[in-house]
């Protein structure tokens, strides 16, 4: 067989050669700054590159003992986590140039675990609509989605085997879908936030991209700590709930061919596949998160709203304006329904395993001028639910498509491991 | 009847006045800068002040009109939230001079609404135990208490009005206890944390000291947006649970004092007083709260931790480094428990409106070398319920004592109300 050229290595599979010093992390991150060299004029996915200090952690790592379980692992993380040795500008000109003292947690655990840090990728401005830049591999006229454009291009485009992203709407799962690459994105309060800006506490999320499901739970692995996620397989017969969601009538005709394809895939195997009982009233969360989302970024962005308006794009004033507008006694009114609904949507979980649901209305949509809608993420990023996207399907023009899986909060390892039966079972 | 001393007016009272221009933010702010040069060469409240800075502030704001409930009043700002024109070191060596890119929301948003930042208080390192230099106003032989030394020491010693401070463990509760001042800790999520150090999410809770109820609401109600924390008074027959809790045989005798003169007190009004019906293995929270903020700050603390190691205090490093022996499977398991234990506590207020419960097991112990024990405060801070600090007796060598108030999840303004009428009962 063939060997793949290195900067196509699943994290996973380089991680085994890289553990039995078959291949040194030297050669795999010129690899990747290779392909970045060759490619990054067009997709644009970083916004910060340091390739001699990638090189040079690289050849100190190839020389010391292995040092966890990413030893040697490019990895690009999304310009909204601080970096002590990158400049770190959340996607705005209001910190250009902007140096952290220090790296994020997930940063420093990542390094910590044996990570080079390849670059600092392109996010929407901070992390909310306006997009940066970047531009969709599979084609270049279409938008990769938001807001971590840049970490989910950088790793389709093999450019890295692994990114770190952050979700509040549907930020992970929305350009992984778009961009046909397996997103991850954790339960609520698994991975620290420090150091990654903070929009809106109730919802955001840091999490993972790979190309596999078991690359992502590598990553996710190391930011948990829950060794769990790196468990093969699931146990059992697995009790999948079917939930087109309330949303299901905008799922334009590539999402039905996928949600066609893997239902029908699935129901050849033993694992059951039912229709999940609607909860009444479930499309009120979509509002009930931006209303959660909208409150929490004007109050957690007050400095960069008060001393530096006329910097932020139009779009990022009017949801400032409009968050501002809305007070704490209908937030606290918010909050609590948001409690009662994780309480209710929990209890879904007694009779399946895991969701199977839409990631987005259709492939990637043309033009990088916007980053498409996180619609079918909103839910869940609400629920605080773990996700995962599963990239398997094609749509319009050749642009990937899948569908989501979601868990039960503090069931990351079994959705995992779940992910990985069905992601199988998908593109065999 | 005599004025006080301009230093020693309430915020409420001196909002009151700033607002009808009876008197003049700059007169205020040169008031407490001079009550600031006299004391805190005893106190050591602050740790950086801008005594020209905050001076242009409030002439500024005297030019200008009404900026908001906050207009003109001095305000200390612990060393754990970041600011844009002051330095922030979070107690740590490792931060001396750091200078952060913006103010933290809670600072911008105490600007917008007219305060004047006079300086930075002391924190303990990092928010945890090992101690800055801030001695106790009652008696400077004795600690603060912490992690919030300084804006608890600086409010008692009538050096500013109003402090903002931070709880993990019982950070803003007994220093506020210690001092003889009014700590309110607001219920989980209702203040936006960005821009404070982050140490552990599950827990970390941004508040208020002032010397009155009324005083910590108001600016409680600007971190919150929630107005209804200004209304003056509680409606109907108040449910007092009496809550002394498991912890009560470390209880001193002033605290055992406290608890008399509260009870007795209380029972000549017609609010109802009813013991609690002891939730049983209650007492397990504290060391649920400790499991949960070893993990989290070991993993919030990364990059400090693995390149700061010996800057850090001994007991720092041995709290990371058993945070790090904690696996994320454990503490998902500890997640788990707290959510159930915060659905079982929640079921309480329906039979109490607001639980009276010790603050500390007695005054401030002797001693700059160690911060007292948050015992009393650990459990309330995992449940993430609000409570407030009612200073009202006084104990061992003349150092005050009180108890605290804690109310039900989304209903801040319900406890404030119910903590003015108590407080009013307690100190006629």
């Amino acid at each position: 067989m063939a060997t793949p050229p290195l900067h196509e290595l699943g994290a996973a599979q380089a991680a085994t050669l890289l553990a039995r010093r078959e291949l040194k992390a030297e050669d795999l991150v010129r690899a990747c700054l290779d392909r970045v060299a060759a490619r990054d004029g067009t997709i644009h996915a970083f916004v910060h590159l340091d390739a001699d200090a990638a090189l040079a952690q690289a050849r100190a790592l190839d020389a010391g003992p292995i040092r966890g379980p990413l030893h040697g692992l490019p990895l690009a993380v999304k310009d909204l986590f601080d970096t002590a040795d990158l400049p770190t500008a959340y996607g705005s000109a209001v910190y250009a140039g902007h140096r952290p003292a220090a790296d994020a947690a997930s940063v420093a655990m990542c390094r910590e675990a044996g990570a080079v840090l390849v670059g600092k990728t392109v996010t929407t401005e901070f992390a909310y609509f306006t997009p940066g830049p970047t531009a969709n591999p599979h084609n270049p006229r279409h938008t990769p989605g938001g807001s971590s454009s840049g970490s989910a291009a950088a790793v389709a485009d093999r450019m890295v085997p692994l990114a770190l992203g952050t979700q509040t709407a549907g930020s992970i799962i929305r350009p992984a879908a778009y961009c046909g690459v397996v997103g991850y994105k954790p339960g609520l309060g698994r991975v620290m936030s420090a150091g990654v800006k903070s929009l809106s506490p109730t919802l955001d999320v840091v999490g993972a991209f790979g190309r596999s499901v078991a690359d992502a739970a590598l990553l996710g692995a190391v930011l948990t700590g829950d060794l769990r996620l790196l468990d093969d397989h699931a146990h059992g017969t697995l009790r999948i709930g079917l939930f087109p969601s309330p949303s299901w009538p905008q799922a334009d005709a590539d999402t039905q061919r996928a949600w066609e394809i893997a239902t029908s895939a699935l129901a050849r195997h033993s694992d059951t596949c039912q229709d999940v009982a609607m909860p009444q009233n479930f499309d009120e969360l979509i509002q009930l998160q931006k209303d959660v989302m909208t409150f929490e970024m004007a109050r957690s962005l007050s400095h960069e709203r008060l001393h530096h308006r006329a910097a932020l794009s139009p779009q990022l004033v009017a949801l400032l304006d409009a968050g501002m507008a809305i007070s704490g006694a209908t937030h606290q009114a918010h909050l609590q329904r948001t409690a009662d609904w994780r309480l209710r949507i929990d209890s879904l979980f007694e009779r399946h395993d895991v969701l199977l649901t839409p990631s987005t209305t259709g492939v990637a949509p043309e033009g990088l001028g916007a980053t498409g809608d996180p619609l079918f993420c909103r839910s869940w990023s609400l629920l605080g639910l773990p996700a995962v996207h599963l990239p398997f399907a094609t749509g319009a023009q050749g642009l990937p498509v899948g569908l989501q899986l979601v868990g039960r909060l503090g069931e990351d390892h079994k959705l995992l491991a779940a992910a990985r039966r069905i992601h199988e079972r998908l593109t065999r």
